[in-house]
């Protein structure tokens, strides 16, 4: 697909007859024109703008938003008539997890499932497909939204697969659920200790099967590393998604160093498509790549090493969020700090020190303000613009909201969570602690640059699945009626800033892209509808027929 | 130096005038002419080719090599006059550690000490000028050349500076010589045991303070590793030094996965000057940064994954090289293979299923013999244009040169390792077994490709010595009279081959660079005399005034 995608490459043809013409510089001379189009972005200061055409240069920027009666330039070296289409920006994804999503394509999807019967069922069709598979991988589980009430356990996978070792992460990638052969295989008994960070969780003083954040590694260290060529394959699906998403820019969020070394082979090869903000997996890992500061723009603007992103905190599935009290399903438990105090700031402090971003992911209260703390007293610091950014930002106590206003702390946010999690939210919190939860409009209204993602492969890259959810906080099911805590709902245009410009700006890349007008990269999708004009529930069902990036197109629909 | 070095870039000024020459592709236009020089190269079949003037294309190739009867290009974009100095192509190392060469440039260097007491003297001095180092680091003794008759010790170090650890390591790399205080940082006592493929040196029983091969990375571990801004500054003092010695292009042997970053770090930032044909430090790390092979040549021809760097065995002077019979000077002793016969062919066959070329270390006869055992099997399997290479082939079983012949095997030789090594070697093998050291000429006539390098930093990378040393096999001394073992005495024009053509050809880059003809990549010096006409002595004494590589100036003699 993106090798035969066709695209538009400027025709350095000389057409000048003079003496005087002939010494203009050639490329001013190669010029490219999308026509004919219903085009809108936003400017520079939010306002929604329309067009028809698009002028492009020839290394792949806009040149200029052509109204109707602007006249069209006599002379170009390529023209597409678009026919009245609809083209927008291209969307950034602040939160994702390109090679995650790229090996959930691979391996098994359990995300589908409604049922741990249903799953039980897909697992051992899928092991019965694939005998020479010597462990059995895969993810997306989620016992919400099987409403079992409980764990599933080593008992139930050993009950469909028992000659090799079965591994399903869990939809957040907080937890593994293992049978009885992984657990072998990794030297799991009644005696391993949960490390700190992380909790196996036990029956009757047996491990049950579920393995929890930093617990998930003793299992993780026996699966057999992926191979190269299996990641070079991984890659080319996430980004093939991501492109039919109409993604034209994403962060990933914890690049490991044999991620970045998968990019660069991509990027060396001419296989880069979509651009990647990456924020490296640790402070240790991102010196090792960008040493002493983030790297710049490689591959033509495709691939950039901006900032390392850190774990506060575990999810709330999986009882990992570290709460200021217990949680209300599970007396006594307040969940998972990864890190203390003076840990987390030296590691936030070491990555500031060289200028690399610093994105710290936060779900409990407790979690986020224990990243305020740290960037209140860091800030003293490190002036200049760093852009502090907590990731999730999930359940913040509504006394700790105004200080998101503070420093410029940018809250990278996942729409489409709220509208999956918050039945189970509910059910954690309980309802008296649910007034600063995804609370996407108070972190406007307090200041805070509020920038969209999906956290794929956790949920659907689809931007449009989290522009509805964020303007309406319902689900695909329109439910619940009016929004779940309505007051937080965000306008239409305040949404597609965050799911383009303000994405950018969070990546320092608001230079670059992330909107539409002169000097920015041509980066656009062509959708089949009016976003601006559609109800949510025509928005949510948006399709994307075309995807540009740097003036070129990189995927299409078939 | 490197910045301010003003290089060569063509200008894209338009001159043509009329419409039929202005649609001619403008980078034709753009030519330059190195001219009046007093030119050498060899050509395809390594004859020697003569010529006054060379003519460049905008992208930094030889279009044409011009005698002085051939009329010179009206139109120019740019134009050398070289006042009839020598020009030759740049020289290519086979076998060099870059990052080892930049770390001995920025740590203490013990190369040029003559005595014991000399070194310590230099390390007193150097620990007591740089009080801010917790380690005091370096490298480049020698006991042979100290006529030392031993080790050095723990205590030797420790009479000179005993409040923090010092760590020097052996010229040759094969051997670490630690003071008390570094053993205790690295938890070494009389009960740590040598492992496999190395020796904790011991007097009475007491580990004496000297680590063999494998044994290094006991003390190693304990070491701090470089921060990234040392790596890339080392890497930059190494790149000059390379340039000033006329070296355009190099093979790295053994690049680490943090060296490869900070490759690539210079490459992004556009720094990278010369072209490093690098060998990765083992089979996984070389597929974590390669994937499913080689890299292609990245940053416009200066760096390549090429293949994959393995150990057979040590080196001579601590006793490491593997050998058939006993070490004459040190009986029961056979020195150490760091790999059995079927785990160093599995890990070639791995690294050529991949198609990275096989690179192997083996200096003793054993290790000779075991590698090429397994290039024989291997090559059964692995056919088409492999290049296996052996490195150093130094001390090789008589019996065994003529399968150098065989499968193509390179052979990948230093020349002045001969001239500094040969008293040591008649030490460690007594008279009856040189007949196979260092037996230059006999690889060449039994077929196999001969190339030259200086394993700097072991040496000196400078290549107008090794051209010596090839052509006279004697020292700088002059010593010994005739040659030692005058029988494997190569030609002038031989050893340049091995230094240029064949070097480039050993790291499957011939069609790029290592002679100067059209295609070939603008890789050349500028020297202070006529190589092919100068004495040994005078040889030796060349000096480089330009290095040129892609058509830019990037190095002067100030």
């Amino acid at each position: 697909m993106l090798k035969s995608a066709s695209s538009f490459r400027p025709l350095r043809i000389l057409l000048a007859a003079t003496l005087a013409t002939a010494l203009t510089p050639v490329a001013a001379l190669a010029d490219a024109l999308i026509d004919n189009v219903t085009g809108m972005t936003l400017d520079k200061d939010g306002k929604v703008v329309r067009f028809t055409g698009l002028l492009l240069t020839p290394d792949g920027k806009v040149a200029r938003l052509l109204s109707a009666k602007d006249k069209r330039p006599d002379k170009l070296d390529w023209r597409a008539d678009m026919k009245g289409r609809v083209l927008i920006p291209g969307f950034v994804d602040s939160h994702g997890h390109v090679m995650g999503l790229g090996f959930r394509l691979l391996e098994l999807d359990l995300a589908p499932t409604k049922s741990l019967d249903e799953a039980k069922a897909r697992i051992a069709a899928y092991a019965s497909a694939n005998p020479e598979r010597k462990w059995v991988l895969g993810g997306g589980w989620n016992q919400e939204s099987w409403a079992l009430g409980r764990f599933p356990t080593a008992a139930d996978l050993d009950a469909i697969v028992s000659d090799r070792p079965v591994v399903m992460e869990r939809a957040d990638g907080h937890a593994l659920w293992a049978n009885s052969a992984a657990m072998k295989a990794a030297g799991i008994t009644a005696k391993t200790v949960s490390p700190a960070g992380g909790r196996i969780e036990k029956i009757g003083g047996q491990p049950s099967g579920v393995f929890v954040d930093a617990a998930m590694a003793l299992i993780q260290k026996a699966v057999p590393q992926p191979l190269a060529k299996d990641r070079n394959t991984a890659f080319l699906k996430a980004q093939n998604e991501l492109l039919s998403h109409g993604i034209t820019a994403t962060a990933d969020m914890g690049t490991t160093l044999d991620e970045w070394l998968t990019y660069r082979r991509m990027g060396d090869a001419g296989n880069l498509r979509v651009r990647i903000m990456s924020y490296g997996g640790g402070v240790e890992d991102s010196v090792r790549i960008g040493g002493t500061g983030p790297t710049q723009w490689l591959y033509n603007n495709k691939l950039r090493l901006v900032g390392v992103k850190l774990y506060g905190d575990g999810a709330l599935g999986s009882r990992g969020a570290w709460l200021k009290q217990p949680y209300a399903d599970a007396p006594g438990q307040t969940g998972l700090g990864f890190m203390s105090d003076d840990v987390i700031r030296n590691l936030m402090s070491r990555a500031a020190m060289d200028k690399y971003q610093v994105a710290v992911h936060a779900i409990g209260d407790r979690a986020n303000a224990q990243v305020l703390d740290a960037i209140d007293e860091l800030a003293e610091t490190y002036k200049g613009d760093r852009r502090w950014r907590i990731e999730h930002a999930q359940i913040v106590d509504p006394a700790d909201l105004p200080r998101f206003g503070k420093h410029g702390i940018i809250a990278s946010m996942q729409p489409v969570h709220e509208t999956s999690d918050r039945t189970m939210a509910e059910a954690r919190l309980g309802p008296a602690r649910l007034a600063g939860a995804y609370a996407w409009n108070t972190m406007l209204k307090n200041g805070a640059p509020l920038v969209f993602g999906s956290d794929y492969p956790v949920e659907s890259p689809d931007p449009f699945a989290g522009w509805a959810a964020a303007i309406t906080r319902q689900g695909p099911d329109g439910q619940p009626y009016g929004g779940w805590q309505p007051q937080e709902i965000v306008t239409r245009e305040q949404a597609w800033r965050a799911f383009t410009m303000d994405g950018a700006y969070a990546g320092f890349a608001e230079e670059l892209f992330g909107r539409l007008g002169h000097g920015q990269q041509a980066d656009f999708v062509i959708v089949d509808r009016n976003p601006l004009d559609a109800n949510p529930t025509q928005l949510r069902a948006t399709k994307v027929e075309e995807t540009w990036i740097g003036g070129q197109k990189v995927w299409e629909r078939r």
